[in-house]
Formats: structure tokens, C-alpha cells, sequence
């Protein structure tokens, strides 16, 4: 027998490492965990971790990795934080000052990475169930929004909860909220249904990220807590120099998507 | 209208910080979650709350307090960390030095309090399905045992995942697995069940701590992760000072244990 092929999330890894794949995940290596990611100065560290523990929906991390490494246990084998994702952002101080295919140059001895769930885990269990997913159905970009909602300060660390919006009528709500319910490490059960005042949101036709998608006669908007909640609060926080993955452009992981529902070990 | 009585978790939190409780905490203030107590020098805190992130099930983080704080955000309006335990343990070097009602002469500013999680909670919940608690039925303390199954080691801190044990028939098993798996920040489903050389254990009938209870004919036994496994953690990694509460004797917080099957937000 010869070796065992790649997984189909190791190949994206490849083909982001050698340059060839540079635009967005959404769609490629269907099942696998596609993850949010967060680089940081070691001494801003501990404090996002707390943020993260204090903050599970919108911060569920899925993996750490140890200051300077540039793997992270349990997400693949073959992984290279520097290269393996499609498109970087780099920020100074909060201000984005460059998007790289390749963070190896600038890479530092005290960085320490977060892996955070995603969205897609869970769209892709609302689909299998039946539950349609608009901005999918249209080919957009899902609608965020900054919600009235805060989050639990730690440290440097605050701001207000961003969530996600998709429309649905009340009965694909009710069983979005319990398959969604069962996927906690990647943001888990809505955080508010209904009205979108309610939770801060002036105009449900402007998102603040994202784009505006079709509200149908009879729907409701469902909101889930949202991973750029902690990329706002790593701008807000203006840290010397940090790292993420430029919007949409995220880490294939080795994960599945299917034992996300299953806590871990 | 006259101002709302304490709860009962705050009535035994003020018994213990008047001295006037000093003992085991079980069946006390029923309905209310019990926390193990780890208090460790800032210089591990991140060590320890990494450690957490990467074992969920044996450390199921309910709160983190600030450095030198002595209440934690969430877990009770009126709470002292330093009193309203009724029996705490003062180790050095890992080794057991003392054992104290109040720790406030010792407490230092560069404290972290981290309230972990306890399988009270999800064993209330099983007995009010009619899953029997042997343990309880006997009047014992809960059986734990060193596995073979390792921890995802964090800094200093490494070693066997510690479980408790209850012994069930298979039905009862099959519906004590539905029950904590949905109490993830109170250890959550089992980590195995039936042959206990599986994971290591060589005599059910001699537990590393706690006590020995009947299994009958027909029975199998069912592992939880457990909070001794923390505990264990830090005394291996061998902190110059570090409190617990003394086992048996819990912080009594105002969460409730019917809110833990709900993430937070």
C-alpha cells in the first residue's frame, strides 16, 4: 500500500504555502474545521485567553499554540501557521498596514497563535438538515453587525458583541437553535431572534460587515455571535504588532466539522 | 418591600466566612453550583489557564479572577475568595503545609483565583432522572483513580487525567451519558466505561482517592474526567505557594446548576 493521501484540508494548506491559492475558503475542502486565527505579542497573551474563556461565543477557541511555535497541536500535522493561510492581514497599533499571502519574514519568537472557530462548521450542519443559509443562497458575505451587547472585558480586551445575521422563518429558527446548540466551540446557540433593536441594531439593511441580504415576508433574523467580536478587540486593544487571517481567507484545519457536536477529551 | 434574602449559596458563603461552617459542602444549598478553587502566583497563570483550555472535560473553567482580586465576576454578588470557603489547603513546593478556614493572612496581590467546575452539579441532575449515585446512596466520597489517559500537558502542568467512577447498569449509563453530555462546564459526558484496564486501572476495588463502592452483578463502571486532576496538575508542577479548598469542602456559588446544560454567552 503506498502512504496515505493528503487530506483534502492539507492540500489547501499546500496550495496556500506555495502561493498558487490566495482568495477565499468558503466551499473548498467540504467537512474540515476552517478556523479564524489570532497572533499576538506573548505578553498580551494571557489576557486574550482570559478574554476568550470569558467571551465563549464569539471567542471558542479551538487551539493555542505555544509562544513562537508555528504548529498547533491537534489541528494538523502538517501545518505551518506563516504560510498554510490564503491571506494575512498585518496591523499596527489597530490600523491594518499590509495583507501578505506569507507572514515568515515577519515572524517573531513571542508570537502565540489562536485558532477560533468558524461559521462555516455550522452552516454546513444548518444545510445538511435543510435549514437554507441566504447569503449562501446569494453568494454574499454573511451580515454583521456591532450589537448594544458587551462582551467581558479582560485586560485590553472589551468591546461590543458582533454578531451574525441570517434570516429564517420561526420554524427553521427553532431547529437552527438546536443544531447550532450543539456545535458550543463554534459560537454555538443564537445569542437573540426577533427584533433587531432590541440588541442595538438600527438598520437591519446596512450591516456593518458584510453584505445586506434578502429578508422574506414571514422571516425573522437569527443572530449568532460572531468571530470577528475578537478580532474588534485585538483593533481596540492596539497592540504593537498582531496578525490575522484577512476576512473569509481561513486556516483549513485537519478537524472535522462533524466532531465539533462531541466535546472533547 | 423589604430587600431580597440572600440565597442560599450566600447564607453557607457567610456561615464559612464567620467560621461557623467548616465542613464537606455536599447537599448543602441544593440547586446551586459547587467550584473546586485553584489560587496560584500570577507568574502561572497562564500556564494553568492554557492547561484548562487544552483538558476542558477534567477542568471545566467556571471563572477567573483578576490578579490580587478576591471575587470573582459571575459567580456571586457578595463572595470573599479568601473566607467563604469552609476548609482550605496551603501547599509549597506541592507539599500540603497547612490547612486553614481563611486564608486572608496569607493572601498576596499577585493571586489568580480559577473557579473550576464540580461533578455535584451533574450529579444532582442525574438523580433527578432516576439515575441512581451510588456513592451518595452509600453515604462515601466519590471514587477517582489515576488513568493511563494522559493530559495535554501546558507549561508545568502535565499528567494522568484523574476520573471518578459510579457504577450503573447499561441503561443507566446510556442515559448518564445523555445527561452530563450536556453539562460540559461540569466535566460533560463520561471519558469510558466498562473494562477499567482500558484506561489503565488495575483494581476497581482500591481507588487512588476517595472510597471503594459496591458494584453489583450486572453493573458496569462509568468514568468521569475529574477536578482532582487539576489539583494533581499543580502539585506536580510544584508552585512555590498555591491554595485549594480542601476536598469535599467547595466555594458555593449563585450560578445555578439547571443554567450549566446553557452556554453562556
Amino acid at each position: 500500500m503506498s502512504s496515505t493521501a493528503p487530506s483534502s484540508a492539507l492540500r489547501i494548506r499546500l496550495m496556500a504555502r506555495a502561493g498558487v491559492l490566495s482568495g477565499p475558503t468558503a466551499n473548498l475542502a467540504p467537512g474540515f474545521v476552517q478556523a479564524n486565527l489570532a497572533i499576538l505579542p506573548c505578553d498580551l497573551a494571557y489576557d486574550f485567553l482570559l478574554f476568550c474563556q470569558r467571551n465563549p461565543k464569539p471567542c471558542p477557541l479551538l487551539g493555542v499554540a505555544e509562544a513562537g511555535a508555528t504548529s498547533i497541536s491537534g489541528l494538523g500535522d502538517d501545518l505551518d501557521i506563516r504560510t498554510d493561510v490564503p491571506r494575512y492581514r498585518v496591523w499596527k497599533k489597530g490600523v491594518l498596514v499590509d495583507e501578505l499571502q506569507d507572514v515568515t519574514r515577519i515572524w517573531r519568537e513571542d508570537f502565540v497563535t489562536f485558532a477560533i472557530g468558524c461559521s462555516f462548521s455550522f452552516e454546513e450542519a444548518l444545510q445538511r438538515a435543510g435549514v437554507p443559509v441566504r447569503h449562501i443562497e446569494e453568494g454574499l458575505n454573511v451580515p454583521m453587525f456591532r450589537s448594544s451587547i458587551a462582551t467581558t472585558p479582560s485586560g485590553a480586551f472589551s468591546g461590543p458583541l458582533v454578531v451574525s445575521m441570517r434570516p429564517m422563518i420561526p420554524e427553521d429558527a427553532i431547529k437552527a437553535v438546536q443544531i447550532t446548540g450543539r456545535f458550543p466551540s463554534v459560537h454555538g446557540a443564537p445569542v437573540h431572534l426577533g427584533d433587531p433593536e432590541a440588541i442595538g441594531i438600527k438598520d437591519i439593511a446596512s450591516p456593518d460587515y458584510g453584505d445586506a441580504v434578502t429578508i422574506r415576508p414571514g422571516e425573522i433574523p437569527v443572530f449568532w455571535a460572531c468571530g470577528v467580536t475578537p478580532q474588534a478587540a485585538i483593533g481596540r486593544a492596539t497592540p504593537e504588532l498582531s496578525i490575522t487571517h484577512a476576512p473569509g481567507h481561513m486556516l483549513l484545519t485537519d478537524m472535522l466539522n462533524a466532531t465539533l457536536s462531541i466535546q472533547r477529551r
